[in-house]
């Protein structure tokens, strides 16, 4: 496995495998994995000639009272994890490398950007897209993996990839979970032994949504009597300040006003230091 | 001569070309073509294996009070002289085929986009920045070529395909002149036989600038006294409404406070139904 740092260096080696014909499978990510990762990387094994892992903790996406500095970064633990899933090379950038003095230039999806974790964490997902536009450009994959816990980040990324043509397959990966339920995610580290275990009252209050819409005689719904239950379950998790809970359209990301379809219903809760966010389908096909 | 309508057969067809490791050179173009646009073509066609023109009308950089309705569309001209001057491919979609339903993502070069047309024309930089974004994805050049007439614009392209990893050389191409020294435009078709030789007053308080700069005895010299013939000049032309008259810094765009080493001088001025815009590098290297 090849540890490459120059983004100038990657993207040669990039051309190099293009003009050869292999194909690149992409996975972004802020490094500190989980089982979740560790999925990505092992289906994009099976898809591509060539697998490159990105680990780069993005300032663009954090704002300036969140956790940029005390994000997790077991480097020598994440070099391994990726050497046993078969990677091919480790994108490792440095933040001066990857934002040269004056970068000014920022890509902007935006309406899919201001509902949900957007409302609540401006410019977040502008980083993420510019940051993305910018590893597609140096790794030049041709399927890029992203998770189905980060739901909106998933919709931004297709949405950016189809609007500006890029030439890449976004491909959804499952969520990975704990036993309990709980979400796989580096920030699930932030959480006490205390917290951790009541944690996964979350995934259990999106689950209720799916139980009260199955078992509802009435179609359609109204969202507010679904969400009742639901952040009734959030709020007897002792310390959760839940920032959201909303049933979206899963295409528009856009606040329901009554459930027919499929729906997504997302959350975000704050416990301790962390900030969680979950997401699950709903309803009928 | 090959034209191609369908963005995905164009990138499909960059793509073989790609794999086959031919370059390709870019000149995107909004049709109407003079010869500032010819001498693009035959320099995209000594410098790359294959030169694809693209004819776009953007409606994404056109205000809403401006001419895009009346942009001069002549066609079957452009087409033939793209012929003449050896281009491969013409690349000619359907605002609905590269704008599809729901577009929603922007390329936004932030501090280029602010001075000088940027001030008079909201949004404007920000379709530009956007649809080259996508052209580049769409043909995959080696290199683009930009006339300097443009200059804002060339300066935000070369910022974003910096800023953004894009693997293309951007070139700047000399603005070419009519022989009273008026930049060449598509839009000067708009101008009467009178406006058309009053025009010729605008590069005239440009030069004026260099001259100033040139015989003073000063330096550093306030850009104040320099711009104060060029306004005097531009006023001089019986229906000519200025937009600006400025001298800035040729990199960052921003404006001088004193003139030591070298300075662009740019102008927009309104005549009749037209905006002309023109621009000279001045002072000493």
């Amino acid at each position: 496995m090849k540890i490459i740092r120059s983004p100038k260096q990657m993207q040669k080696t990039a051309w190099r495998w293009r003009a050869a014909g292999r194909s690149v499978g992409l996975v972004p990510t802020m490094g500190c994995f989980h089982e979740g990762h560790l999925s990505l990387f092992r289906r994009a094994r099976r898809e591509n000639d060539i697998v490159v892992v990105s680990v780069f903790v993005n300032p663009a996406q954090f704002g300036p009272r969140e956790d940029f500095a005390h994000y997790p970064r077991p480097w020598k633990r994440d070099r391994r994890l990726a050497g046993k899933c078969g990677v091919d090379v480790v994108f490792h950038p440095s933040a001066k490398a990857l934002y040269a003095k004056g970068h000014q230039t920022w890509v902007d999806v935006e309406e899919l950007s201001r509902p949900l974790c957007g409302a609540f964490r401006p410019g977040h997902f502008r980083g993420v897209a510019t940051v993305v536009a910018k590893l597609f450009q140096l790794v030049q994959p041709a399927r890029a993996y992203f998770g189905r816990k980060d739901f909106q980040q998933l919709r931004i990324v297709q949405k950016m990839a189809a609007d500006l043509n890029f030439p890449v397959r976004v491909v959804p990966c499952p969520t990975v979970r704990e036993r309990d339920g709980l979400a796989m995610s580096s920030r699930n580290a932030y959480l006490s032994a205390e917290q951790r275990r009541r944690a996964a009252g979350i995934p259990r209050a999106l689950q209720s949504v799916g139980e009260v819409i199955k078992f509802s005689s009435q179609k359609p719904i109204s969202p507010t009597v679904i969400l009742r239950k639901a952040r009734a379950l959030l709020r007897r998790i002792p310390g959760a300040r839940p920032d959201y809970v909303e049933l979206v359209d899963p295409r528009s990301l856009r606040p329901l006003k009554k459930v027919a379809g499929r729906a997504l219903v997302a959350t975000a809760v704050r416990l301790g230091r962390a900030r969680l966010i979950d997401n699950r389908l709903v309803g009928r096909e």
